[in-house]
């Protein structure tokens, strides 16, 4: 957190999507452990012990993302400080440029795509979950969300940048599609977990 | 991220969403930090400058509320296991009982005023941080608006067990309001960052 607040740009809004992500995913493997083997979810057991696996999963990914996001974020900042004296200098310097934004798009793009893959799990959880501990569904559901749209913004960030419109295109792309698949899925989730609250 | 995941159930959602509103004011802090004797931004290092003393204020109540929502449930479930044997025990676990859930309300509550707070601060921070890294801020904002929302949800969990209808009504009515007030607040954020962003 101390370096989160700190004027050191790394790690930022990228890592603390990440993070983010990663404790919503944990929130659903808590959730898979206190149903597993308790009374009245016998039938669910096989469906929560795929859904923990996945969110391990899911977990150990967004956990990794967090230390990608900085190096990616450093290894623009070391292309951007490259020197640009003459004109082979400009050209590895734009090269090492556009290699640096790629490299800084894919990271949140592989974030927003786990986030996407959380907030379907939840819409599992939500269903099969322990009704006792389904607020955390709920609180997971929630991280996800957020880590998912602020992805979208990081991804957002470079692609005006980037030249191979191709690449730029399709992270785009993506990135609204996933989007307008997860979004509603996750204010969905909420609903419904608010629903077996009241149950 | 460990504790979270497991079969424990503290840390939870609770926890996560202290967690996360702790995050979201971070990055406030972080904006604020690389705003503050940036060319351009020479107006604007008072507002930066209170920004910052807020945010690093609320960051820290709200690291403090991680630890207290866990004490909160651990005293609700010491509670919980109070003999019942006879009427006396009868009674005194009851009123225990009523005691841990005021507590475990009183915890998500007044991290639904912290994270309301963040929001009003990143309304702040998206029209006066440094546009380089305002998508910080949106970051930021996703992460306070996800935390304020689980601790509405933790509110929830509680409220309809309180014999103590003033409180629960004032804790229900409360959060009912904040909600109102932060979450289109907190969407009015996430668009003026991406109109900034785009500048």
């Amino acid at each position: 957190m101390d370096d989160l607040a700190s004027a050191e740009p790394t790690p930022g809004g990228g890592g603390a999507a990440a993070a983010m992500g990663s404790m919503g995913v944990a929130l659903l493997s808590m959730v898979a452990r206190l149903t597993l083997g308790k009374k009245g979810y016998e039938g669910v057991a096989d469906e929560m012990q795929r859904q923990l696996d996945e969110s391990e999963s899911l977990r150990g990914e967004l956990l990794d993302l967090v230390e990608q996001d900085a190096q990616a974020f450093n290894q623009l900042m070391a292309a951007y400080r490259l020197p640009k004296e003459n004109d082979d200098q400009k050209a590895t310097r734009a090269e090492a440029i556009q290699k640096g934004l790629q490299a800084a798009t894919k990271v949140p793009l592989t974030c927003a795509e786990a986030c996407a893959a959380g907030i379907r799990l939840a819409a599992r959880s939500a269903e099969t979950g322990n009704r006792n501990v389904i607020s955390d569904t709920g609180a997971g559901v929630l991280a996800l969300q957020a880590a998912l749209r602020a992805s979208a913004l990081n991804v957002s960030i470079n692609v005006p940048s980037i030249k191979d419109r191709d690449f730029a295109e399709m992270a785009r792309n993506r990135t609204i599609s996933l989007l307008e698949e997860c979004l509603p899925m996750a204010e969905a989730v909420h609903e419904r977990v608010k629903a077996r609250m009241q149950e």
